[in-house]
């Protein structure tokens, strides 16, 4: 952490800057979710019903994420078939991890406000 | 979780649909997971600080909580000189406790995608 963020979070401890907005929004938190799962990429069909996008939105998400580049798109062949595919690229991987380390902190924090001693007893109240 | 939501994340399983927007935006995380610590409330000023909020962007968060019915707005006396206090509500702590049962899960599919068996392991990539 850098020292001006680690000085911010001593004096901001809820203010949680890490939770970097572009991979925050619910759409995109799901996709990249998905996509973390499967190094080997997802085709638009796969990430549309898992997902549960309309066309319209997962293209708008998908060109926020490769103009971000975190996400790379590329055409494959399957037999003789374009498929596009969607993965993530090396520093959208660790852009996603970074995030997701301050989504725990969140977690923590709520979960310590509990008395709870793990997380998975949030979600049984 | 009704049937409904669940046939919904069996097909869908990364749509998360209780990401609560209400809750998942970020200045509002960040005052409600601050509130969770603290059944008694904080004032204007400690949430602004905790948080790092303007007035403004505080007030109109704050409102938006308010409408939901997630955080109660009450004049205490401190002496002589009334001060404003913010608290959860009951129903609101519920709904914040549901939120973070899903973020959870987002936590865990993606550590279960990186083949970690904890969570703090994430934070450490």
């Amino acid at each position: 952490m850098p020292d001006r963020q680690r000085k911010s979070a001593a004096e901001h401890p809820f203010a949680y800057e890490g939770l970097d907005r572009v991979i925050h929004e619910r759409a995109r938190l799901s996709l990249l979710t998905s996509l973390v799962t499967q190094p080997r990429g997802l085709t638009f069909a796969a990430l549309k019903r898992l997902c549960d996008l309309t066309d319209g939105n997962l293209s708008r998400h998908l060109q926020v994420l490769e103009d971000e580049g975190i996400v790379a798109i590329s055409k494959d062949f399957d037999g003789h078939r374009a498929v596009t595919v969607c993965r993530l690229t090396p520093s959208g991987r660790k852009r996603y991890h970074d995030y997701l380390a301050v989504l725990e902190k969140v977690i923590l924090d709520a979960a310590g406000a509990a008395g709870r001693r793990t997380l998975r007893d949030l979600s049984e109240t």
